[in-house]
């Protein structure tokens, strides 16, 4: 399409709106994630030696589009929703202002990025509500879609709440706090349990976790445990559990607690893993297993469930003459129509900056607090809410690069998962739930629904000229 | 772990299996993908300076350890599966033998790769069967998990049956045929559907589908692609095709080929994408859609329906005095019980290459043909097969590194693509249904199930000194 664009000489400045369709997990929510890793990309991007004879290869491309690729990088502006905002279907995460062809360029970039990063985030979201907020360890390497796959969901599962992942490279790089993990073949490698038991204790005293399902949880890995505990106890360590990875583990938390009380290990921790996910994190907390410690890795990673973000990328606007004309995509499925023109996203807070409702207006629009808004369903003409009592109202998209360069530094990843930790605990409840929650609403301003039907005629009139 | 087999002066050589252990799609086969791409991996592993500043600075290792590391490589001897053979749960796709610290190191990437690859290989497979073994075009990327969890679903992809990709890196990286195809940004890009067509046209004459559903598909679409098809034609360009990407597929193919049919364009191809899996293909095929190609991206990379493999890496020997003992992990899970030993898969094919049962054996049996064999079940006594009328019988295993050096040249992608066709049309259609297939038969050597029998009860003895 690049080619196409540049043999017709077809490159207007445009804009174009990445936003996602529909909630995944049948949630009410998503956290958005990837920015900082798509920018990175973005700026990083250009076009090698080796890269023009393989498409000078392909005999597809034209000499004189080759050289303008040679000399590629992106000029245009990005702006965007910040990194760890509780985010909605329909509104724009990312919005691109730039000419036709860098904007195309980016398309399966961008959304391959903000797809998977935004998924993983509110996976790790939901799991962590589940668990009461309580302690998440990213587990997913061995299952997650190849090893950057991998690294993007311990950055992901990092913002949507995990404390920390098993991914000492995901440590290095994006400065996630590691933990390790005893697995089966230790155990297996000693000739006894309680022999493997007292190796791990010694080589890290102050972080022992052993794994006592190798043989039988009840009848050996327990009693080894609660020996290496107690000698661990006598010289002075107070860290110390157990990880359960099979077996019920309601049923083995229970009798676990009780053997490590009696044993006065009431210090020790008990973490689980076992593809565990929000549901059963959610029932296991319901029935009062007394669990320290999540260890989640498959179904976080793969996103089970719902394996893919509904992520887009449409064309909103070109420039003609002198200004932008709003452009739509009509379709024959009314929920694929998209919203034209360049837009803001307004978030009306109530009191207690506890989000009501987001309004999508043009960015020519002035939407300031005080005032009333009369706010359009997206495609239903008399849905309609006036927007009145409300606390305040937040802008959400900001520019983030300006003609290629970056507007602002970028964002530590902690201060992005402490947005999120805000952003999830100002969402009313209503929101939250696993299943059949709360729609929240997304609204267009009355200018916007305006233009919106405006466009919808014109092109339901071009088509029957064209029919004729 | 590494480190505390270091400092425990305890390296000695073992045996590690990689196997999964169920079905994924609820289907009958896998095929195994992802070794090369491990191979390639693990022949470049090492730790740079900058690795070891960070490891230490996360105060767990050692000095003595991190010099280890600093000269580290992979030493060992790999025997593994063909890539592109179909396979079964629970046989040694991968059989790793080398010091217990390298082989330790090395689990996580190798499960990463080939959990993914065999799992995207085979959802690849089962689309590529459902369409007739038709043309299936990978689409992936927008969704894939992570830039190079795109490349690896492309090669996968590629391997189960795909015969291109849209991912244009994945074609430079890996060979692999890539296509192009026009999005809804084109068409919106130009003032009107048929000036966009004929602007596509004019730059690939050669290879035009034309997307034709961005306003009306049976209003204005496919009018405007006739007129550009026939205008192709014209010029003696014989090949043409237009693009559903929403909508009824069977119901527009079926309309849109009528159109093209009727207006003379009987060579044109009909191209379908919008969320296709292996149960749509196959239902739009059996109600007789129209359709000549397959675009398939989320669904395919992100193996929706299953997004994990069950791939796991368990110790099954370790060399103690002058030779190896089996070891075993018992659990409490009978599913999750070891084969142990050092196995060979042996695979009974009838006269017409079409695989009977895989039979599990030690490495020192010898399994020739000509001889009858008594099959055991892995679990449950009384259930025995014996092997007498079969044509031949395939070792499946083959030494793949020596020494950590390769002990054979690479394969190429398309040999492997010729492999994974030929298992597929050996394969009985009994264990090719996509729901509900026969169970393939994989058996232990009476060996082998005695070993494991006796490995069983020594662990229940030691369970029982431990509780005493």
């Amino acid at each position: 399409m690049m080619q196409g664009y540049h043999s017709h000489g077809r490159n207007p400045e445009v804009v174009f709106d990445m936003f996602y369709r529909r909630q995944p997990f049948g949630g009410g929510f998503a956290v958005f994630a990837g920015l900082e890793t798509f920018l990175r990309g973005l700026l990083a991007l250009e076009f090698t030696e080796d890269d023009l004879v393989y498409l000078d290869g392909l005999k597809l491309f034209q000499p004189d589009f080759l050289d303008y690729l040679r000399g590629f990088s992106f000029t245009g502006d990005i702006y965007a929703m910040r990194e760890g905002s509780v985010v909605f279907p329909n509104e724009p995460l990312v919005r691109v202002h730039g000419p036709l062809i860098e904007a195309q360029l980016i398309e399966s970039f961008l959304l391959n990025v903000i797809n998977y990063q935004t998924l993983v985030a509110t996976k790790a979201a939901r799991i962590y509500l589940a668990s009461g907020e309580g302690t998440l360890l990213e587990f997913g390497l061995r299952r997650a879609h190849g090893t950057d796959g991998a690294l993007s969901a311990s950055r992901a599962a990092f913002i949507g709440g995990a404390a920390a992942t098993s991914n000492t490279l995901a440590g290095k790089l994006l400065g996630i706090p590691v933990k390790g993990t005893m697995a089966h073949s230790w155990v297996m490698a000693f000739p006894g349990e309680l022999e493997a038991f007292y190796g791990y204790a010694r080589v890290f005293p102050a972080s022992t976790i052993l794994l006592i399902d190798t043989y039988d949880t009840l009848e050996s890995g327990i009693a080894n445990a609660i020996e290496v505990g107690l000698s661990l106890m006598e010289k002075g360590q107070t860290f110390f559990g157990v990880r359960l990875d099979s077996g019920d583990l309601e049923y083995l938390s229970k009798q676990v607690r009780r053997r490590l009380d009696d044993a006065g290990l009431r210090h020790a921790k008990i973490v689980v893993s076992n593809d565990l996910d929000e549901e059963i994190v959610r029932e296991l907390r319901a029935n009062g297993a007394p669990i320290d410690i999540w260890g989640v890795g498959t179904n976080l990673v793969t996103a089970r469930g719902d394996p893919s973000l509904t992520g887009v990328y449409k064309l909103v606007a070109k420039k003609e003459g002198g200004g932008y004309s709003p452009t739509i995509k009509v379709s024959n499925n009314t929920a694929k129509v998209t919203n034209p023109g360049i837009k803001q996203v307004y978030r009306f807070l109530d009191g207690e900056n506890s989000p009501l409702l987001d309004l999508l207006a043009l960015d020519t629009e002035s939407i300031e607090p005080g005032e009333e808004f009369l706010c359009c369903h997206p495609m239903i003409d008399y849905k309609q809410t006036v927007m009145r009592d409300y606390g305040s109202i937040q802008p959400l998209l900001s520019l983030r690069l300006r003609g290629g360069k970056r507007a602002e530094p970028p964002e530590t990843l902690a201060a992005i998962q402490q947005r999120a930790r805000r952003n999830l605990a100002g969402l009313d409840t209503t929101y939250k739930r696993l299943k059949n929650p709360h729609v929240y609403k997304i609204s267009l301003s009355e200018t916007l629904k305006h233009m919106k039907d405006e466009l919808i005629a014109l092109h339901t009139g071009k088509r029957r000229q064209t029919k004729g």
